[in-house]
C-alpha cells in the first residue's frame, strides 16, 4: 500500500467519525493514526467512539490507541496530511503549528477559516483560490485548506451556476439536523419535538464564508464578492441533514428550464478529474413535488464513494425576478468531512503535497490517468 | 344559563375538539350539538373521538351522541351558531345552506374564504371587514364569517402594526407542525425525523389571503392590498405551532427599539371590549436569543381563556431596510377554533347576531361594560 | 397570607419548575425562597431556568432571586419545609443538616431513600410508615421523608390493591420517558429517534424501593415484603409519561373484572382527607383497547390541583395465575414532586410539622376540616 | 445471467421495498416482474415507489411498469419464483393459486402460516420443516413457504440455542418500530413522541407463531412446543428495529459466560452453506451495558449482503432460575424480506425447485460448491 500516511484529528466526533468511514480503502490516503483529546486518549478506539455514521467502524481503527492531541506525537508519527475535526478553540494553534512543520492540513474547524491566505475550499465552486496555499506554503513549510461550515457549503454550491444570472439578494432560512451541533450539542428536552430559532454563530458565518468563497481570485488576492444577505438559521428535530429555504433576487428574469439545465449539467475541476470523492454532479435538481427530504435525498450522489457529496434542489419557482428553491446538503458529508477529503484529493492532483513520490500510484488506483 | 345555542360541525378533527375545548363553559356560547360523518355519527362523542388537545374532553360532550351531518338537523336542533370545522370540500354547500336558514357561521374551512362578500376575519387585523356581512344577512338571513388559514393568521397579526413603515416584500419561510394536517393527514413514516418541503395549497392560500385581509374595506369593497410575497411552505416533525421566518423589505429603516413597542403594544377591538377569548396582547415579543419555540411558547396569552390566542415574535434583526424575525403561531387555537370564536363574540359584542335577547346577559358574563 | 414558609431546593430542574408550579397558590404552603447550584445562584429565575413544565412559571417565581444552595441562609430565611429537588450526591448532606435544625424536608432525592428511619413515602400506598418519622424527629428535631424513584411510585400503587391476592414474581419491562433523566440527562444524538436499554441504578432501585414501600410497619420496624422481581428499563423518545409493562404471578386466579373492581376503587387516606393534591382516585382503569398512551393519559387525575397523580392501567390480561397489564405514571409529578407535596399535605394534617399554628386556617383554605 | 426469474408481489411497500433492495445483483434470483395492486399498476416505478429503504432503487427496477396483480400475468412472465409482501387479506387466495400452477412462493404475508403443511421457516432454526413442503408439492405443483412475524423471527432465533437449557416460561414486551405497521399504517399524530401498548393481532402471533416455529418435526408432522408465553406488545417511535425484553424461566441455572458462549458460536444450515443471505453468525451478544440500540445495531450483520440478517443480544442479567435479556431484531430484513430470500436460497441449494438445471452455476456464484 502506498497511500498518503493521514491522521485524523477530533476522531470521536460526528465528523471525525465520518472522516474515518470515508477515508476507509481511499486510494490516497489512510489513516495512520487518530488523536482526540485527554478524556479518549490512551484508549482503544472502539471503547471511546459513541459511532453515528453509517456502518460500522473500520475494524483496523476500531482496535487503533486514541492518540493525546499534541504536535510531536503527530510528527513523530510521520504523518503527512491532517485532517482536523477538532473543535473551533482547539484547532487554532495544533493547526498552525502543524503547517509550521511542513504538514498539510485539511480541516473542518472554523479558526482559520477568515484568514486571507487561507483558502475555504470547495473544489466545484472555487478551484482557484486554491493557489492562495503556496503563498502559505513558501512562509510555512505546510498550508491549511478549511471547508465552510455545513450551511454554507450547500448555499454556495447552489449560487454558484447561477452567478451568471446577477445576484441581488439572497434570503436563506435553514432547518438545520441535530446532527450539525456534534454528539453532544443539544440534549433531547431541548430540541425533541420542537424547534430552535437560533445557531450561535451561524448566520454570521453563513455570510462571511460565502461572500469569501465566491470571490473572485485575481491572481494574488480575493476579491470580495459582495451581495446582501439576509439568514436565518433554526435546529429542527431530524437527525441528518440541512434543509435549506432560498429566495434570490436575480438582475434577470430566467426561465425554469433553463435554470434545471445550469444547475443540473454543473460540474467543476473534481469531475473532470475524477477524484475519488467527487459526486458525478454536485447538483441533482429533484422534479418531484415534495422533494428534497433529508430523510429520503441526504445521501444523493454516485459512486458509493460520493454518496451524501451531491446537493439536492428542488421547489423551483420563480416570482418575477425572485427566484424561489430548496436545497438539501449533507451536514457531515458534503458539509463537512467529504469536502475536506475532496479538497486533500484535489491537492494531491495538483501535486501541492510535496515529498511524496507515490501520488502517480495512487493516483492510478484512484482510476485516473 | 342562557349562552346561544351553538354546534361544531366536524366536531371528531383536531380544529373540531378545540372548539369543544374553548366553548367549554364560555359566557356566550354553549355546545348544544355535534355533528360528524356517517362514520362517527350516532355514537357517543366519547366512544369516537380520538381526543389529541389539552385536557380532557368536557364531561357533558364526552356523553353527547355525535349528530349525522345535515341541514334539517341542525335546524331542527334550535341552533344559532355553527363553528365550523368540516373539510373544504363538505363544507362548501352545507355552511351555504345554513346561511340561507338564518344561520350564523364561524368556519374554519377555506371553501368560502375568497368570497367577495364574505370576510377573512381576524378581529385585531381587519374589525371593519365584519360589515360585509350585513350584505350577506340582507340577502341570504344568515351569514358566514371564515377564518383564515393558519399560517396566515400568524403572519397577519405581525404585519398588520408595521403596514404602517410601508412593506414593499414580503419573503416568508414555514416550519408548519404536523397537527396542521389534521389527525389523520400525515403518516409516521412520511414525517418522523424528517422534513417535508411542500403543503399542498399553502403557499397559495398564505398570498392570498394575507392580501384579501390587509384589504382596506372602503365602507363598501375591499381595496386589494397588493405586496409582492414568496411563500415556502414545509412541515417539521413538531405536533402544535407554526412558526414562520420571515423577511420584510420596508420603505424606511425603523429602529428595533421602536418595532418592539408597536408590536408590544399592539392592541385591536377585542382586546378593547374585552371578548372573553381576546388575549391582553396579541403580540409577545421575546427578546430572548432563542425563541420562539414551539415545545416553549404555543399556549402564550393571557387570561387562560386566551392561551394560544398570543403570537410570538422573536429574534429581530436588521439589514438594512430588510426586517428579519421569526413568529410563531398556535395553528390549532389563533389558526383556526380561537380566531373562529373570537370572531363570533365580535358579532354578539357588535350585536349582529339577531333574535338573541340574551346577549346582553352573556355579555355580562364576559365581564364586559 | 399563613401558608407555611417553604423553599424548593434545585428550583432549576425539570422537578424543581414542577414543584414551582404545584405549589403556585397552594393552600398550605408559599414558596419562600428558590435554591440553585452556585452557577443560577444570584440571578433572577425567570433569567435561568429553561421552563419545561406546563404553562408558564407564577410571575412572583420569576422575579425571585435565586438563592445559593446554603445551610445557614435556608436558615435564616425561616424557612420551614424544604422541598428538594436536589441531585443525590447534593442532597445527602444538605438534608440531613436541615434535619438537625429542626426542618421538615420533603425530598426527592434518593440520596436518603433506603435510610431505615426514613420512610419511602407513597401516602395510599405505605401511610403508616410515616409513623418513622417521630423517631427522626425526637433525635434530631426535623425530619426527612422522601418519594420514590419515579417508575417505582407508578408500580407501587398498582400493585397495592392486588397484595391481597398473594404475589409471587413481578416481572416489570419500562419505557421511560426523557424527562426522567433531568433537564440535561440526555443528548439529541442518543435518543432521537433510538431505544436506549439500561438506565443506570434504575433497575436496582425499582427493586430495593418497591420492597421497602410494600413492607409492612410493625409499630417500630418494616418488616421487609420480599418477592422476587425482574426488572428491565428501557430509555423511549417521549418527553413525558413512564410506561410499564407488568406481569404478576398471583397465588390465585383472579377475575379480571374484579381486578378492575379492586383497582377503579382504590382509595387510601390522602383521599379520605381530601389533601388538596390527592387526586379523586389513585388509579384510572381504561378498557379501550390501547391505553393507557402518554401522549394522552399523562395528566389524568382531578381536580385540577391533582392532574398527573392518577396512575392509568390498561390492557389488563389474564394467563393461568399470570396477570398482564400496562401502567403509566406521570414520572415528574406522581413519580416526583407531586408525591412530595402530597406527603408534606399529609404531614400537615396528621400534625407533624410543629410550631405552625397556622395550619387550622391553611386547612381550612384546602377545604377540609 | 443464468438466475431464476422472479417476481416480488407488493413492491411498493416497505418489505417489497425490501426484497427488492436485496434482490439486486443476487446471485441466485433476479427481479423480472413487480406487482402491485390497482393503485400503482400501469405505471413507472419509480414515480409510485415512496422508497423508505438504505439507498436508491436499482435502476432497472425504477424504470419497470408495475404489473397489476394477477395470476396470469405471473404465470405469463415465466415468473418461477415469487416473493410475496403482500397484506394478509389479499396473499391468501393468489398465493394459493401460484402454488397450484407450479410456483414457489416465499411469502412475508400470514395468511398460510398457521396451515399445517406449510413451514413458518427460519433456516437456523427449524431447517427440516421444509421437509413440510414436498408434500404440498406433491399435491399442488409449486409450494408456499412463509415467513414469520418479525418480532417472532428476533425471539425464535434467540430461544432456539438455549431450548437446551429447559425453557419453562417465556415473558417478552416489545418495543416495536412503526415501520413494522407498513408505510401508512399509523399516522404521526398517533405515534410521534408517544407510545401505542397495543398492536393488533400481534401477541397472538407471536404465541402461535413462536410455537409452530420451534415444534420438533417428527418426520411426518410438528409436534407441538408448548410452553407458557405472556406477551406485551408496544409501539414506540422508532423507524426500523423491533427491541425486545425477554425473561425466560429455565429448567436450570446456566452461568452467563456460557449462555454468551452458546448463542455467539450458535449457527445453522445457511451459515454452513454459506447461503448469500446468510450472515456469518446469526446471533451477536453485545457486552457493552447499554445496547443493543435500534439506532446503533440495527444493520449487525455481515458481510454486506447481509446486514440486517444478525439478531443483537444485550443485557443479559440472572436472577435464580430466570434469564433477563433484551434483544434486537430489523423488522423489516430479518424479521421479514430477508429471512424469505434466506429461505428461497435454502430451497435452491436443497434442489426443491424443480425444472431448472440453472442453480449449479447460480450457486457457484453465490460461491458455494
Amino acid at each position: 500500500m502506498k497511500q498518503i500516511k493521514s491522521a485524523v484529528l477530533g476522531c470521536t466526533g460526528l465528523v471525525g467519525q465520518q472522516f474515518i468511514r470515508m477515508l476507509d480503502k481511499h486510494p490516497f490516503f489512510n489513516v495512520a493514526a487518530v488523536y482526540a483529546s485527554d478524556v479518549s486518549a490512551g484508549r482503544k478506539y472502539e471503547d471511546v467512539v459513541k459511532w453515528r455514521v453509517p456502518g460500522v467502524a473500520p475494524e483496523y481503527v476500531r482496535k487503533m490507541i486514541v492518540e493525546k492531541l499534541n504536535l510531536d506525537s503527530i510528527l513523530n508519527a510521520g504523518i503527512k496530511i491532517v485532517f482536523s475535526a477538532l473543535p473551533a478553540d482547539v484547532a487554532g494553534e495544533i493547526e498552525s503549528q502543524l503547517r509550521a512543520n511542513n504538514r498539510y492540513v485539511f480541516s473542518n474547524a472554523s479558526a482559520h477559516r477568515m484568514n486571507e491566505d487561507i483558502p475555504i475550499l470547495i473544489p466545484e465552486v472555487n478551484r482557484d483560490h486554491l493557489n492562495l496555499v503556496s503563498r502559505q506554503a513558501s512562509r510555512f513549510g505546510g498550508f491549511i485548506v478549511t471547508n465552510s461550515n455545513c450551511s454554507t457549503a450547500g448555499l454556495a454550491l447552489a449560487l454558484k451556476p447561477i452567478l451568471r444570472y446577477g445576484i441581488k439578494l439572497v434570503t436563506v432560512a435553514t432547518y438545520q439536523a441535530i446532527s450539525g451541533a456534534g454528539l453532544n450539542g443539544l440534549t433531547a428536552m431541548d430540541i425533541s419535538g420542537n424547534i430552535i430559532p437560533y445557531i450561535g454563530g451561524e448566520e454570521e458565518k453563513m455570510e462571511t464564508e460565502l461572500q469569501k468563497i465566491l470571490s473572485e481570485y485575481d491572481g494574488k488576492n480575493l476579491e470580495r464578492f459582495d451581495v446582501p444577505m439576509t439568514v436565518s438559521c433554526c435546529r429542527v428535530p431530524v437527525r441528518v441533514g440541512h434543509l435549506e429555504s432560498v429566495a434570490v433576487h436575480l438582475r434577470d428574469k430566467v426561465e425554469i428550464q433553463e435554470l434545471i439545465n445550469t444547475w443540473s449539467t454543473f460540474q467543476g475541476l473534481p469531475q473532470k478529474l475524477g477524484l475519488p470523492s467527487a459526486p458525478e454532479y454536485p447538483l441533482l435538481v429533484s422534479e418531484e413535488t415534495d422533494r428534497p427530504q433529508p430523510g429520503l435525498d441526504c445521501y444523493a450522489g454516485c459512486p458509493e464513494r460520493a454518496r451524501g457529496m451531491t446537493v439536492t434542489i428542488g421547489r423551483i419557482r420563480q416570482k418575477g425576478n425572485i427566484l424561489v428553491f430548496v436545497l438539501l446538503v449533507n451536514n457531515i458529508i458534503r458539509g463537512a468531512a467529504g469536502t475536506s477529503i475532496l479538497n486533500a484529493e484535489l491537492a494531491v492532483r495538483e501535486k501541492l503535497i510535496s515529498g511524496t513520490d507515490i501520488e502517480a500510484d495512487a493516483m492510478k488506483q484512484g482510476g485516473v490517468d
